[in-house]
């Protein structure tokens, strides 16, 4: 995944040659990841309730991808608009991103890249609605490109915490396709591997949607980097017997004292590699850093539909009518983290003054 | 599941009246538990080649339900010999007992099953072949009824550390269908329910092969005993959020120091229990009890084919080819188990001395 180019036939087959979301000939396309690895489909979307859609339902996922697809989202919403006038322009604004932020509420990119654009709408410099436009879709690109700028930035950081040698534990998905391109834990996976670590990955299925056995395994098996899969039950016995160096994992939004929501399952290899001697870090862009949450209590975590849990790729694994609980992410107290690692460095506990340094850095830079 | 009747076509959607095994008419006849919750099917074997077959396929699977099977496999073998002489039969009892116990290596019980029907075989007053055979069948009957009545006094037993209103989490199935009747964790369910006892039961589904959400929902189900699904990375967030009242699930094998292997994710679950104060049970019938371990590093592990894990139902979800490292088992250390329940009481730590005591007591109620 190493260009925009959108061009799925030529590269199905050949590896993967395209980002996960970018913007071409009016339309925000993206690859459809509810259908790999078995198939790769590209659809583009030319109006922000189909991408609010495709936010809910996963076609794209992850948090920073889902920020992106905020971004684009947004761009359409402008050209959708019929206002003829500034004020009407940023009201019509204001309600798209309603319906963006309304997709899934725990990662907080999406709010976050809703906001930048609507920032970027507000410039009293421009003027026109026109000019609005325009300058939309350069912030939205801006904030794609630097996506993947950021995760190289935290993949380089990150490397330093990986030995050579390693065996990672990861959970979900957290790679090119969780992000604009490269990754943010996989991304630390991939820096690594780029500067010449032997390493070696224990790949969590990551139930109920199967993130890692479709979307991670099939990344690190296009980049050619050892991985073998496992079920999510089995990473116990790996940390237990010694087989596992260091957990990595993402995150969906950093609360200001270092708790962390992520992919459900999370606080659970989180609490065995403690239980273990084995360090544990969040990957994450400043973005994902809430500082208006004082601690992870006050996530919102969503609840998913029960087919999530009882069918799998279209067959019924559990009676009908069985009463389900599937909860899409949890909490990980920040006191079983090793470090949070982030584009600005790696924040070490106590993670309340470090995240705020690390938030602001990253605001600095981008003025 | 009530009477051993077999007519399955009775009970089909009337709810199960059958026993998980049990011998009719010169055949031993067993729930296709790959099949459940989809269809059931209770299919026929009258040659121990095939029990043996059945066992490693896991059409039969549970501990205890395994010893059962080894005891009409040994039945069967007694009956299928040629032997004409005693020394004859015993040889060859022999040679069936090793085909049998090398179907699966980590539960106990296959192996205690074919030993209990070989030291019957081998009684110096049994003098004619045939007098070997029709005591093994009275035997394997004994077996697998005393199993039923072992499983109702652990019931019994381990229904006084259940308050009236549990939350229960439950790993794996460890019920009927694990058991040749009411089961050993799930039986302590059952038997709290039966007092009157409120109880809730978080099933995990137990990946890779979901019995779980394929067996233990369906057995609630029938028996009307509140559940509620969740996916296994769900069981962290429901202790942490104060969820779950105690942790119960079974065991295949239990070291003289109180190590207990049991389906992988046991210890995650055990880990995540003790982590958030929450008591967490084994519970086993006297039979899983092997005093010849000194600890669980010395229960062999038994590895089963990846495509438990790539293929769910016939569906593939990870990519062609991909390595998978796939343990069916692990083993949590005691220090993690509050007590093991057993019909002859709880075992609290330090467990040495207790499940020595249990196990000596259950020989003499035989004797």
């Amino acid at each position: 995944m190493r260009s925009p180019l959108g061009e799925r036939f030529l590269c199905q087959g050949l590896g993967i040659c395209m980002r996960t979301i970018w913007w071409e000939d009016n339309f925000v396309r993206m690859i459809d990841q509810r259908l790999l690895p078995g198939r790769l489909e590209v659809p583009a979307y030319n109006n922000y309730q189909d991408v609010a859609w495709t936010i809910k339902e996963m076609v794209i996922r992850g948090a920073p991808a889902i920020g992106a697809a905020a971004g684009f989202g947004m761009v359409l919403a402008a050209r959708q608009s019929q206002a003829t006038t500034r004020a009407a322009l940023l009201a019509d604004l204001e309600r798209a991103g309603d319906v963006l932020r309304a997709a899934r509420p725990t990662a907080v990119n999406l709010s976050w890249g809703v906001e930048r654009l609507l920032r970027r709408a507000q410039d009293p410099a421009l003027e026109t609605p026109d000019a609005i436009r325009v300058a939309m879709l350069a912030e939205a690109q801006a904030l794609a490109d630097e996506d993947v700028e950021v995760n190289k930035r935290m993949g380089r950081n990150g490397a330093a915490v990986i030995p050579d040698g390693a065996r990672i534990l990861h959970h979900c998905n957290t790679g090119s396709l969780a992000t604009v391109d490269y990754g943010t834990a996989l991304g630390v996976v991939r820096a690594a591997h780029e500067e010449g670590k032997r390493v070696h990955v224990w790949v969590d299925e990551t139930r109920p949607r199967l993130q890692g056995a479709r979307l991670t395994a099939w990344e690190l098996m296009q980049d050619e980097i050892p991985m073998t899969l496992i079920a999510d039950n089995a990473a116990g016995l790996l940390m237990r017997t010694g087989q596992v160096d260091v957990v990595l994992y993402g995150a969906d939004r950093v609360a200001a004292n270092g708790d962390v929501a992520n992919k459900v399952g999370s606080y659970n290899v989180a609490v065995l590699a403690q239980e273990n001697g084995i360090p544990c870090y969040s990957v994450v862009p400043t973005s994902t850093i809430d500082l208006n949450l004082p601690t992870g209590d006050d996530i919102p975590i969503e609840q998913r539909p029960a087919e999530e849990v009882t069918m799998v790729g279209g067959v019924r694994i559990a009676p009908e009518h069985v009463a389900v609980y599937n909860p899409a992410f949890d909490v990980t107290p920040h006191r079983y983290l090793t470090g949070i690692i982030t584009e600005e460095g790696i924040v070490y506990p106590p993670f309340r003054e470090g995240l705020r340094r690390v938030k602001e850095t990253a605001e600095a830079r981008r003025r």
